[in-house]
Protein backbone atom coordinates (compact mmCIF):
# COMPACT_ATOMS: atom_id res chain seq x y z
CA UNK A 1 0.00 0.00 0.00
CA UNK A 2 1.49 4.03 -0.76
CA UNK A 3 1.66 6.55 1.87
CA UNK A 4 0.88 10.09 1.49
CA UNK A 5 2.36 12.68 3.19
CA UNK A 6 1.57 16.21 3.04
CA UNK A 7 3.86 18.56 4.99
CA UNK A 8 6.80 21.29 4.92
CA UNK A 9 9.74 21.02 2.53
CA UNK A 10 12.60 23.43 3.31
CA UNK A 11 16.30 24.42 3.41
CA UNK A 12 17.84 23.47 6.73
CA UNK A 13 20.73 25.89 8.62
CA UNK A 14 21.73 23.54 11.36
CA UNK A 15 24.84 23.74 13.60
CA UNK A 16 25.52 21.32 16.64
CA UNK A 17 28.68 20.83 18.42
CA UNK A 18 29.76 18.43 15.72
CA UNK A 19 29.45 20.99 12.84
CA UNK A 20 27.20 22.79 10.55
CA UNK A 21 25.48 22.19 7.51
CA UNK A 22 24.04 25.88 5.09
CA UNK A 23 20.79 25.32 2.98
CA UNK A 24 20.72 21.53 3.63
CA UNK A 25 17.68 19.44 2.38
CA UNK A 26 15.04 19.56 5.67
CA UNK A 27 11.46 19.82 6.68
CA UNK A 28 8.63 17.01 7.76
CA UNK A 29 7.72 15.61 3.91
CA UNK A 30 11.15 15.20 3.07
CA UNK A 31 12.65 13.67 5.91
CA UNK A 32 9.24 11.64 6.33
CA UNK A 33 9.67 10.25 3.40
CA UNK A 34 13.21 9.06 3.58
CA UNK A 35 11.94 7.14 6.15
CA UNK A 36 8.64 5.72 4.92
CA UNK A 37 10.11 4.89 1.43
CA UNK A 38 12.15 2.05 2.72
CA UNK A 39 8.75 0.06 3.09
CA UNK A 40 6.17 1.65 1.08
CA UNK A 41 5.66 3.83 -2.19
CA UNK A 42 5.40 7.35 -0.69
CA UNK A 43 3.50 10.38 -2.45
CA UNK A 44 5.15 13.91 -1.32
CA UNK A 45 2.69 17.27 -1.19
CA UNK A 46 4.76 19.70 -0.72
CA UNK A 47 5.77 23.25 -2.01
CA UNK A 48 9.28 24.34 -2.74
CA UNK A 49 10.89 27.52 -4.45
CA UNK A 50 12.47 27.63 -7.56
CA UNK A 51 15.76 28.09 -5.75
CA UNK A 52 15.27 24.10 -3.77
CA UNK A 53 17.95 21.35 -5.78
CA UNK A 54 16.15 19.26 -6.73
CA UNK A 55 18.86 16.72 -7.54
CA UNK A 56 19.80 17.02 -3.62
CA UNK A 57 16.25 14.55 -3.17
CA UNK A 58 16.63 12.77 -6.55
CA UNK A 59 17.07 9.21 -4.00
CA UNK A 60 13.46 9.71 -3.41
CA UNK A 61 12.76 9.53 -6.87
CA UNK A 62 14.91 6.41 -7.16
CA UNK A 63 13.16 4.83 -4.15
CA UNK A 64 9.85 5.49 -6.09
CA UNK A 65 8.71 8.42 -4.26
CA UNK A 66 6.03 10.48 -6.16
CA UNK A 67 6.84 14.16 -6.73
CA UNK A 68 3.46 14.58 -9.03
CA UNK A 69 2.58 16.79 -5.92
CA UNK A 70 5.36 18.90 -5.15
CA UNK A 71 4.67 22.02 -6.25
CA UNK A 72 7.39 24.43 -7.36
CA UNK A 73 6.68 28.41 -6.82
CA UNK A 74 7.85 31.52 -7.65
CA UNK A 75 10.14 32.57 -4.82
CA UNK A 76 12.77 31.10 -2.12
CA UNK A 77 11.99 27.52 -0.26
CA UNK A 78 11.00 28.09 3.55
CA UNK A 79 14.55 28.34 5.09
CA UNK A 80 14.91 27.18 8.47
CA UNK A 81 17.95 27.64 10.93
CA UNK A 82 18.52 26.32 13.91
CA UNK A 83 20.98 25.87 17.08
CA UNK A 84 21.72 22.72 19.19
CA UNK A 85 23.80 23.07 22.50
CA UNK A 86 26.01 20.22 24.17
CA UNK A 87 22.44 18.96 25.64
CA UNK A 88 20.83 17.90 22.39
CA UNK A 89 17.51 17.69 24.05
CA UNK A 90 17.44 21.77 23.92
CA UNK A 91 17.49 23.58 20.77
CA UNK A 92 17.31 27.58 19.38
CA UNK A 93 15.79 28.61 16.21
CA UNK A 94 17.72 31.65 14.94
CA UNK A 95 15.38 31.98 12.27
CA UNK A 96 12.71 31.13 9.97
CA UNK A 97 12.10 32.67 6.34
CA UNK A 98 8.23 30.69 5.79
CA UNK A 99 9.24 31.89 1.80
CA UNK A 100 6.87 30.14 -0.36
CA UNK A 101 5.30 28.20 2.10
CA UNK A 102 3.04 31.39 3.56
CA UNK A 103 1.15 30.56 0.40
CA UNK A 104 1.07 26.80 1.19
CA UNK A 105 -2.05 25.15 0.02
CA UNK A 106 -1.99 21.82 -0.12
CA UNK A 107 -3.56 20.35 -3.52
CA UNK A 108 -3.77 16.62 -3.98
CA UNK A 109 -3.20 15.27 -7.52
CA UNK A 110 -6.16 12.95 -8.81
CA UNK A 111 -4.34 9.60 -8.40
CA UNK A 112 -3.15 10.79 -4.62
CA UNK A 113 -6.78 11.09 -3.28
CA UNK A 114 -7.47 6.96 -2.77
CA UNK A 115 -4.10 6.66 -1.28
CA UNK A 116 -4.63 4.09 2.24
CA UNK A 117 -2.26 6.00 4.37
CA UNK A 118 -2.29 9.72 4.98
CA UNK A 119 0.37 11.63 6.95
CA UNK A 120 -0.86 15.18 7.78
CA UNK A 121 2.45 16.51 8.50
CA UNK A 122 2.92 19.29 11.37
CA UNK A 123 1.38 22.31 8.92
CA UNK A 124 -1.61 24.56 10.24
CA UNK A 125 -4.84 22.59 11.12
CA UNK A 126 -6.47 24.26 8.33
CA UNK A 127 -4.25 23.05 6.16
CA UNK A 128 -4.82 19.61 7.67
CA UNK A 129 -8.68 19.71 7.24
CA UNK A 130 -8.05 21.03 3.28
CA UNK A 131 -5.83 17.77 3.09
CA UNK A 132 -9.14 15.53 4.42
CA UNK A 133 -11.37 17.31 2.02
CA UNK A 134 -9.08 15.68 -0.38
CA UNK A 135 -8.76 12.11 0.34
CA UNK A 136 -11.37 9.05 0.03
CA UNK A 137 -11.58 6.59 2.44
CA UNK A 138 -8.18 6.14 3.70
CA UNK A 139 -7.48 3.26 5.86
CA UNK A 140 -5.28 5.46 8.16
CA UNK A 141 -4.86 8.91 8.76
CA UNK A 142 -2.53 10.01 11.34
CA UNK A 143 -1.62 13.54 12.84
CA UNK A 144 1.56 15.36 13.94
CA UNK A 145 1.64 18.95 15.36
CA UNK A 146 3.29 21.11 17.39
CA UNK A 147 3.11 23.68 20.25
CA UNK A 148 2.62 26.57 18.05
CA UNK A 149 -1.00 25.41 16.49
CA UNK A 150 -2.06 24.09 20.12
CA UNK A 151 -1.51 27.96 21.58
CA UNK A 152 -2.38 29.38 18.46
CA UNK A 153 -5.55 27.34 17.12
CA UNK A 154 -6.30 24.41 19.40
CA UNK A 155 -9.99 24.74 18.46
CA UNK A 156 -8.83 24.01 14.74
CA UNK A 157 -6.87 21.31 15.66
CA UNK A 158 -9.24 19.29 17.80
CA UNK A 159 -11.83 19.48 14.95
CA UNK A 160 -8.39 17.71 12.58
CA UNK A 161 -7.70 15.45 15.29
CA UNK A 162 -11.59 14.16 15.99
CA UNK A 163 -11.29 13.25 12.26
CA UNK A 164 -7.81 11.15 12.51
CA UNK A 165 -6.93 7.74 13.54
CA UNK A 166 -3.77 8.27 15.23
CA UNK A 167 -2.15 11.24 16.64
CA UNK A 168 2.00 11.57 16.74
CA UNK A 169 2.88 13.69 19.74
CA UNK A 170 5.54 14.50 21.85
CA UNK A 171 5.30 14.41 25.90
CA UNK A 172 4.82 18.45 26.03
CA UNK A 173 2.30 18.60 23.25
CA UNK A 174 0.16 16.16 25.39
CA UNK A 175 0.67 17.69 28.17
CA UNK A 176 -0.15 20.86 26.71
CA UNK A 177 -2.90 19.56 24.74
CA UNK A 178 -5.06 18.14 27.99
CA UNK A 179 -3.80 19.93 31.00
CA UNK A 180 -2.98 16.79 32.75
CA UNK A 181 0.66 16.16 33.47
CA UNK A 182 0.52 12.45 33.88
CA UNK A 183 1.74 11.83 30.24
CA UNK A 184 -0.51 8.42 30.36
CA UNK A 185 -3.84 9.74 31.51
CA UNK A 186 -2.91 12.41 28.90
CA UNK A 187 -2.75 10.12 26.28
CA UNK A 188 -5.89 8.33 27.35
CA UNK A 189 -7.41 11.82 26.54
CA UNK A 190 -6.26 12.79 23.41
CA UNK A 191 -8.18 9.53 22.94
CA UNK A 192 -10.96 10.93 23.77
CA UNK A 193 -10.54 13.65 21.26
CA UNK A 194 -11.36 11.02 18.31
CA UNK A 195 -8.11 9.09 17.66
CA UNK A 196 -7.96 5.49 18.36
CA UNK A 197 -4.86 5.17 19.05
CA UNK A 198 -2.07 7.33 20.09
CA UNK A 199 2.32 7.17 20.28
CA UNK A 200 3.70 9.56 22.52
CA UNK A 201 7.04 10.31 21.81
CA UNK A 202 9.75 10.85 24.61
CA UNK A 203 13.52 11.71 22.29
CA UNK A 204 15.77 9.81 24.65
CA UNK A 205 13.51 8.10 26.70
CA UNK A 206 11.86 6.24 23.86
CA UNK A 207 8.13 6.43 23.14
CA UNK A 208 5.27 4.25 23.92
CA UNK A 209 1.78 4.04 22.04
CA UNK A 210 -1.93 3.45 23.75
CA UNK A 211 -4.72 2.62 22.09
CA UNK A 212 -8.35 0.87 23.43
CA UNK A 213 -6.97 -2.32 23.47
CA UNK A 214 -3.21 -1.82 23.85
CA UNK A 215 -0.53 -0.34 25.52
CA UNK A 216 3.33 -0.52 24.60
CA UNK A 217 6.29 0.80 26.09
CA UNK A 218 10.17 0.92 24.03
CA UNK A 219 13.64 2.66 25.22
CA UNK A 220 15.00 5.04 22.44
CA UNK A 221 17.12 3.10 20.87
CA UNK A 222 20.59 3.20 22.30
CA UNK A 223 22.86 6.10 20.72
CA UNK A 224 26.06 7.41 21.61
CA UNK A 225 26.53 9.77 18.81
CA UNK A 226 23.72 12.00 17.91
CA UNK A 227 24.78 14.72 15.38
CA UNK A 228 21.52 16.43 14.43
CA UNK A 229 18.24 15.66 16.13
CA UNK A 230 16.37 17.76 13.59
CA UNK A 231 13.78 15.43 11.57
CA UNK A 232 13.75 12.76 14.30
CA UNK A 233 10.51 13.12 14.37
CA UNK A 234 8.93 12.73 10.87
CA UNK A 235 11.62 9.68 9.93
CA UNK A 236 10.14 8.01 13.59
CA UNK A 237 6.84 8.61 11.97
CA UNK A 238 7.75 7.46 8.39
CA UNK A 239 8.93 4.05 9.88
CA UNK A 240 6.20 3.32 11.96
CA UNK A 241 3.37 4.55 8.97
CA UNK A 242 5.64 2.92 6.00
CA UNK A 243 5.59 -0.35 8.03
CA UNK A 244 1.95 -0.54 8.18
CA UNK A 245 1.62 0.74 4.85
CA UNK A 246 4.12 -2.20 3.38
CA UNK A 247 1.64 -5.10 6.03
CA UNK A 248 -1.64 -3.13 5.66
CA UNK A 249 -2.60 -4.55 9.05
CA UNK A 250 -3.69 -2.14 11.85
CA UNK A 251 -3.92 -5.40 14.89
CA UNK A 252 -2.13 -3.85 17.71
CA UNK A 253 0.92 -6.59 17.48
CA UNK A 254 1.51 -4.63 14.17
CA UNK A 255 1.49 -0.98 15.65
CA UNK A 256 3.92 -2.67 18.11
CA UNK A 257 5.98 -3.35 15.60
CA UNK A 258 5.72 -0.54 13.38
CA UNK A 259 6.65 1.75 16.31
CA UNK A 260 9.88 -0.29 16.52
CA UNK A 261 10.52 0.51 12.84
CA UNK A 262 10.35 4.27 13.87
CA UNK A 263 12.07 4.20 16.44
CA UNK A 264 14.94 2.56 14.16
CA UNK A 265 14.63 5.13 11.16
CA UNK A 266 14.69 7.91 13.67
CA UNK A 267 18.02 6.80 15.28
CA UNK A 268 19.34 6.80 11.45
CA UNK A 269 17.96 10.09 11.09
CA UNK A 270 20.02 11.68 14.17
CA UNK A 271 23.61 10.29 12.59
CA UNK A 272 24.61 12.75 10.37
CA UNK A 273 22.97 15.90 9.26
CA UNK A 274 20.19 16.59 6.93
CA UNK A 275 18.42 13.24 5.65
CA UNK A 276 21.57 12.33 4.61
CA UNK A 277 21.96 9.06 7.05
CA UNK A 278 18.69 8.02 5.69
CA UNK A 279 19.86 8.23 1.63
CA UNK A 280 21.70 4.81 1.50
CA UNK A 281 20.47 2.18 3.92
CA UNK A 282 20.72 -1.14 3.42
CA UNK A 283 17.77 -3.35 4.46
CA UNK A 284 20.72 -5.32 6.58
CA UNK A 285 21.41 -2.13 8.51
CA UNK A 286 17.43 -1.80 9.59
CA UNK A 287 16.63 -5.49 10.36
CA UNK A 288 19.93 -5.28 12.83
CA UNK A 289 18.94 -2.44 14.44
CA UNK A 290 15.21 -4.01 15.45
CA UNK A 291 17.14 -7.21 16.48
CA UNK A 292 19.46 -4.80 18.40
CA UNK A 293 16.28 -3.30 20.44
CA UNK A 294 14.48 -6.90 21.07
CA UNK A 295 17.90 -8.03 22.47
CA UNK A 296 17.72 -4.82 24.53
CA UNK A 297 14.36 -5.04 26.18
CA UNK A 298 13.80 -8.78 26.39
CA UNK A 299 13.76 -10.57 29.63
CA UNK A 300 11.99 -14.01 30.82
CA UNK B 1 21.42 -14.83 50.95
CA UNK B 2 20.38 -11.73 52.95
CA UNK B 3 20.91 -7.86 52.51
CA UNK B 4 22.48 -4.93 54.85
CA UNK B 5 21.00 -1.80 53.87
CA UNK B 6 22.61 1.10 55.73
CA UNK B 7 20.85 4.78 55.40
CA UNK B 8 18.52 7.01 56.73
CA UNK B 9 15.34 6.82 59.07
CA UNK B 10 13.00 9.35 59.15
CA UNK B 11 9.88 11.27 59.60
CA UNK B 12 8.52 12.38 56.49
CA UNK B 13 5.99 15.19 56.46
CA UNK B 14 4.52 15.43 52.95
CA UNK B 15 2.15 17.20 51.12
CA UNK B 16 1.29 16.33 47.42
CA UNK B 17 -1.90 17.31 45.33
CA UNK B 18 -4.06 14.00 46.45
CA UNK B 19 -3.46 14.40 50.49
CA UNK B 20 -0.91 15.44 52.83
CA UNK B 21 0.74 12.93 55.92
CA UNK B 22 3.13 14.40 59.29
CA UNK B 23 5.13 12.24 60.67
CA UNK B 24 5.30 9.26 58.52
CA UNK B 25 7.70 6.76 58.79
CA UNK B 26 10.25 7.16 55.83
CA UNK B 27 13.90 7.51 54.96
CA UNK B 28 16.09 5.41 52.47
CA UNK B 29 16.76 2.50 55.01
CA UNK B 30 13.11 1.92 55.79
CA UNK B 31 12.28 2.21 52.43
CA UNK B 32 14.63 -0.06 50.88
CA UNK B 33 13.87 -2.47 53.62
CA UNK B 34 10.24 -2.99 53.56
CA UNK B 35 10.66 -3.45 49.41
CA UNK B 36 13.78 -5.88 49.97
CA UNK B 37 12.20 -7.45 52.62
CA UNK B 38 9.41 -9.23 49.90
CA UNK B 39 12.44 -11.12 48.36
CA UNK B 40 15.30 -11.26 51.38
CA UNK B 41 15.98 -11.33 55.14
CA UNK B 42 16.92 -7.75 55.48
CA UNK B 43 19.46 -6.14 58.11
CA UNK B 44 19.14 -2.51 58.75
CA UNK B 45 21.83 0.06 60.20
CA UNK B 46 20.61 3.21 60.96
CA UNK B 47 19.61 5.75 63.78
CA UNK B 48 16.05 6.56 65.15
CA UNK B 49 15.53 9.54 68.04
CA UNK B 50 13.31 8.16 71.33
CA UNK B 51 10.50 9.66 69.54
CA UNK B 52 10.52 7.17 66.89
CA UNK B 53 6.97 5.00 67.09
CA UNK B 54 8.88 1.80 66.72
CA UNK B 55 5.18 -0.09 66.52
CA UNK B 56 5.09 1.50 63.02
CA UNK B 57 8.07 -0.68 61.54
CA UNK B 58 6.60 -3.71 63.15
CA UNK B 59 5.70 -5.02 59.91
CA UNK B 60 9.37 -5.38 58.45
CA UNK B 61 9.75 -7.43 61.94
CA UNK B 62 7.06 -9.81 60.87
CA UNK B 63 8.87 -10.02 57.27
CA UNK B 64 12.30 -11.22 59.42
CA UNK B 65 13.60 -7.78 58.93
CA UNK B 66 16.82 -7.69 61.69
CA UNK B 67 16.80 -4.17 63.76
CA UNK B 68 20.08 -4.91 65.67
CA UNK B 69 21.64 -2.57 63.83
CA UNK B 70 18.72 0.34 64.29
CA UNK B 71 20.39 2.50 66.81
CA UNK B 72 17.93 4.55 68.95
CA UNK B 73 19.89 7.69 70.53
CA UNK B 74 19.02 10.40 72.96
CA UNK B 75 17.21 13.29 70.94
CA UNK B 76 14.76 13.71 67.98
CA UNK B 77 14.27 11.58 64.70
CA UNK B 78 15.81 13.21 61.20
CA UNK B 79 12.68 15.36 60.15
CA UNK B 80 12.12 16.28 56.52
CA UNK B 81 9.24 17.74 54.90
CA UNK B 82 8.72 17.63 51.14
CA UNK B 83 5.59 19.13 48.75
CA UNK B 84 4.80 17.60 45.38
CA UNK B 85 3.30 20.02 42.86
CA UNK B 86 1.07 18.95 40.21
CA UNK B 87 3.40 17.66 37.94
CA UNK B 88 4.87 15.04 40.39
CA UNK B 89 8.62 15.14 38.41
CA UNK B 90 8.87 18.20 41.17
CA UNK B 91 9.25 18.54 44.19
CA UNK B 92 10.13 21.36 47.21
CA UNK B 93 11.71 20.71 50.63
CA UNK B 94 9.93 22.67 52.97
CA UNK B 95 11.99 21.93 56.27
CA UNK B 96 15.14 19.54 56.72
CA UNK B 97 16.05 18.71 61.00
CA UNK B 98 18.79 16.11 60.96
CA UNK B 99 18.57 15.93 64.52
CA UNK B 100 20.31 12.48 65.81
CA UNK B 101 20.98 11.56 62.19
CA UNK B 102 23.57 14.53 62.15
CA UNK B 103 25.65 12.40 64.83
CA UNK B 104 25.35 9.16 62.60
CA UNK B 105 28.50 6.66 62.99
CA UNK B 106 27.12 3.43 61.06
CA UNK B 107 28.17 0.90 63.57
CA UNK B 108 27.51 -2.73 62.63
CA UNK B 109 26.97 -5.63 65.15
CA UNK B 110 29.32 -8.32 64.69
CA UNK B 111 26.57 -10.84 62.85
CA UNK B 112 26.01 -8.20 60.33
CA UNK B 113 29.66 -8.05 58.86
CA UNK B 114 29.59 -10.81 56.86
CA UNK B 115 26.20 -9.96 54.90
CA UNK B 116 26.70 -10.91 51.53
CA UNK B 117 24.51 -8.14 49.65
CA UNK B 118 24.95 -4.67 50.79
CA UNK B 119 23.28 -1.47 50.05
CA UNK B 120 24.85 1.44 50.64
CA UNK B 121 21.55 4.12 50.45
CA UNK B 122 22.18 7.83 49.78
CA UNK B 123 24.21 8.86 53.49
CA UNK B 124 27.52 11.04 52.76
CA UNK B 125 30.50 9.32 51.54
CA UNK B 126 32.70 9.41 54.25
CA UNK B 127 29.97 7.56 56.25
CA UNK B 128 29.81 4.75 53.49
CA UNK B 129 33.51 4.23 53.44
CA UNK B 130 32.90 3.57 56.85
CA UNK B 131 30.80 0.85 56.60
CA UNK B 132 33.06 -0.58 53.50
CA UNK B 133 35.64 -0.82 56.14
CA UNK B 134 33.64 -3.05 58.26
CA UNK B 135 32.22 -5.41 56.06
CA UNK B 136 34.07 -8.70 55.17
CA UNK B 137 34.12 -10.00 51.43
CA UNK B 138 30.66 -8.80 50.03
CA UNK B 139 29.57 -10.97 47.79
CA UNK B 140 27.85 -7.12 46.02
CA UNK B 141 28.03 -3.17 47.31
CA UNK B 142 25.97 -1.19 45.17
CA UNK B 143 25.77 2.68 45.94
CA UNK B 144 23.32 5.48 46.04
CA UNK B 145 23.37 9.49 46.46
CA UNK B 146 22.64 12.20 45.67
CA UNK B 147 23.30 15.94 44.07
CA UNK B 148 24.56 17.36 47.64
CA UNK B 149 27.38 14.81 47.76
CA UNK B 150 28.37 15.14 44.35
CA UNK B 151 28.32 19.09 45.02
CA UNK B 152 30.21 19.07 48.08
CA UNK B 153 32.65 15.90 48.52
CA UNK B 154 32.90 14.43 44.71
CA UNK B 155 36.27 13.38 45.42
CA UNK B 156 35.38 11.44 48.31
CA UNK B 157 32.00 9.59 46.48
CA UNK B 158 34.34 8.20 43.49
CA UNK B 159 36.62 6.82 46.66
CA UNK B 160 33.67 5.36 47.46
CA UNK B 161 32.47 4.16 44.69
CA UNK B 162 35.58 2.49 43.19
CA UNK B 163 35.60 0.20 45.92
CA UNK B 164 31.32 -0.44 45.15
CA UNK B 165 30.16 -3.63 41.89
CA UNK B 166 27.65 -1.39 41.49
CA UNK B 167 25.86 1.97 41.27
CA UNK B 168 22.17 3.38 41.05
CA UNK B 169 21.65 6.95 39.81
CA UNK B 170 19.13 8.99 38.45
CA UNK B 171 19.65 10.71 34.92
CA UNK B 172 20.40 14.18 36.67
CA UNK B 173 23.31 12.62 39.07
CA UNK B 174 24.86 10.58 35.96
CA UNK B 175 25.28 13.69 34.00
CA UNK B 176 26.29 15.86 37.45
CA UNK B 177 29.17 13.40 38.25
CA UNK B 178 30.55 12.88 34.58
CA UNK B 179 29.50 16.71 33.06
CA UNK B 180 28.51 14.01 29.72
CA UNK B 181 25.03 15.19 28.52
CA UNK B 182 24.78 11.75 26.83
CA UNK B 183 23.26 9.42 29.51
CA UNK B 184 24.62 6.42 28.04
CA UNK B 185 28.14 7.81 27.64
CA UNK B 186 27.90 9.33 31.24
CA UNK B 187 26.99 5.59 32.28
CA UNK B 188 29.95 4.17 30.39
CA UNK B 189 31.81 6.59 32.00
CA UNK B 190 30.93 6.00 35.88
CA UNK B 191 31.86 2.49 35.16
CA UNK B 192 35.24 3.83 34.12
CA UNK B 193 35.26 5.20 37.94
CA UNK B 194 35.14 1.68 39.29
CA UNK B 195 31.47 -0.73 39.06
CA UNK B 196 31.36 -3.01 37.47
CA UNK B 197 27.54 -2.22 36.62
CA UNK B 198 25.66 1.15 36.31
CA UNK B 199 21.64 1.23 36.61
CA UNK B 200 20.11 4.71 35.62
CA UNK B 201 17.14 5.60 36.85
CA UNK B 202 14.70 7.80 34.88
CA UNK B 203 11.47 7.88 37.32
CA UNK B 204 8.51 7.70 34.69
CA UNK B 205 10.88 7.39 31.82
CA UNK B 206 11.79 4.15 33.36
CA UNK B 207 15.03 3.17 34.17
CA UNK B 208 18.69 1.23 32.11
CA UNK B 209 20.99 -1.02 32.91
CA UNK B 210 24.57 -0.96 31.62
CA UNK B 211 27.65 -3.70 32.30
CA UNK B 212 30.99 -4.26 30.52
CA UNK B 213 28.57 -7.44 28.72
CA UNK B 214 24.91 -5.62 28.78
CA UNK B 215 23.21 -3.19 27.92
CA UNK B 216 19.48 -3.31 28.78
CA UNK B 217 16.68 -1.00 28.51
CA UNK B 218 12.65 -0.86 30.71
CA UNK B 219 10.16 1.71 30.62
CA UNK B 220 8.78 2.73 33.97
CA UNK B 221 5.16 0.67 34.98
CA UNK B 222 2.65 2.42 33.79
CA UNK B 223 0.69 4.15 36.85
CA UNK B 224 -2.04 6.94 36.53
CA UNK B 225 -2.55 7.65 39.72
CA UNK B 226 0.60 7.83 42.01
CA UNK B 227 0.02 9.23 44.86
CA UNK B 228 3.50 10.15 46.63
CA UNK B 229 7.15 9.50 45.08
CA UNK B 230 8.94 9.93 48.16
CA UNK B 231 11.01 6.50 48.65
CA UNK B 232 10.46 5.86 44.89
CA UNK B 233 14.02 5.04 44.54
CA UNK B 234 15.16 3.28 47.72
CA UNK B 235 12.03 1.10 47.28
CA UNK B 236 13.66 0.56 43.49
CA UNK B 237 16.88 -0.38 44.81
CA UNK B 238 15.15 -2.65 47.82
CA UNK B 239 13.60 -4.85 45.22
CA UNK B 240 16.50 -4.96 42.91
CA UNK B 241 18.50 -6.00 45.25
CA UNK B 242 16.43 -8.16 47.06
CA UNK B 243 16.11 -10.26 43.72
CA UNK B 244 19.67 -10.55 43.46
CA UNK B 245 20.38 -11.85 47.28
CA UNK B 246 17.50 -14.13 47.08
CA UNK B 247 18.73 -16.25 43.76
CA UNK B 248 22.24 -15.51 44.49
CA UNK B 249 22.88 -14.93 40.58
CA UNK B 250 24.42 -12.45 39.38
CA UNK B 251 24.67 -12.59 35.63
CA UNK B 252 23.12 -10.23 33.32
CA UNK B 253 20.10 -12.37 32.75
CA UNK B 254 19.05 -12.00 36.22
CA UNK B 255 20.72 -8.28 36.68
CA UNK B 256 17.36 -7.64 34.12
CA UNK B 257 15.18 -9.64 36.14
CA UNK B 258 16.09 -7.34 39.09
CA UNK B 259 15.85 -4.36 37.51
CA UNK B 260 12.23 -5.04 36.95
CA UNK B 261 11.00 -6.17 39.78
CA UNK B 262 13.00 -2.74 41.16
CA UNK B 263 10.15 -1.33 38.98
CA UNK B 264 7.64 -3.19 40.46
CA UNK B 265 8.35 -2.37 43.88
CA UNK B 266 8.86 1.38 43.24
CA UNK B 267 5.42 1.76 41.35
CA UNK B 268 3.72 -0.02 44.36
CA UNK B 269 5.67 2.58 46.87
CA UNK B 270 4.20 5.50 45.10
CA UNK B 271 0.55 4.57 45.40
CA UNK B 272 0.64 5.15 48.99
CA UNK B 273 1.96 7.74 52.00
CA UNK B 274 5.22 6.55 53.43
CA UNK B 275 5.83 2.88 53.39
CA UNK B 276 2.26 2.13 53.35
CA UNK B 277 1.74 0.43 49.90
CA UNK B 278 4.78 -1.52 51.04
CA UNK B 279 3.43 -2.93 53.89
CA UNK B 280 0.94 -5.66 52.70
CA UNK B 281 2.03 -6.91 49.24
CA UNK B 282 1.01 -10.44 48.22
CA UNK B 283 3.01 -12.44 46.08
CA UNK B 284 0.70 -12.30 43.64
CA UNK B 285 0.24 -8.75 43.34
CA UNK B 286 4.09 -8.61 42.98
CA UNK B 287 4.74 -11.14 39.87
CA UNK B 288 1.01 -9.82 38.13
CA UNK B 289 2.73 -6.48 37.98
CA UNK B 290 6.00 -8.27 36.70
CA UNK B 291 4.17 -10.02 34.05
CA UNK B 292 2.59 -6.65 32.76
CA UNK B 293 5.37 -5.29 32.38
CA UNK B 294 6.31 -8.45 30.58
CA UNK B 295 2.98 -7.40 28.00
CA UNK B 296 4.28 -4.32 27.84
CA UNK B 297 7.67 -4.41 26.31
CA UNK B 298 7.28 -7.73 24.39
CA UNK B 299 6.94 -7.63 20.33
CA UNK B 300 8.15 -10.09 18.16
Amino acid sequence: MSVLVVGSAALDSVKTPYGEVVDAVGGSAFYFAAAASYFAPVKIVAIVGEDFPLEKINFLKMRNADFSGLEIAPGDTFRWGGIYHQDMNQRDTSFTHLNVFEKFSPKLPPEYRKTPYVFLANIHPSLQMEVLDQVENPRLVMLDTMNLWIDTDLAGLKEVMARTDAVILNDQEARQITGEPNLIKAARDVIQLGPRTVIIKKGEHGAFIISENDFFALPAYPLESLYDPTGAGDSFAGGLIGFLAKHDDLSPAMFRKALVFGTVMASFAVEEFSVDRLRNLSEDEIQSRYRKLIAITRFE
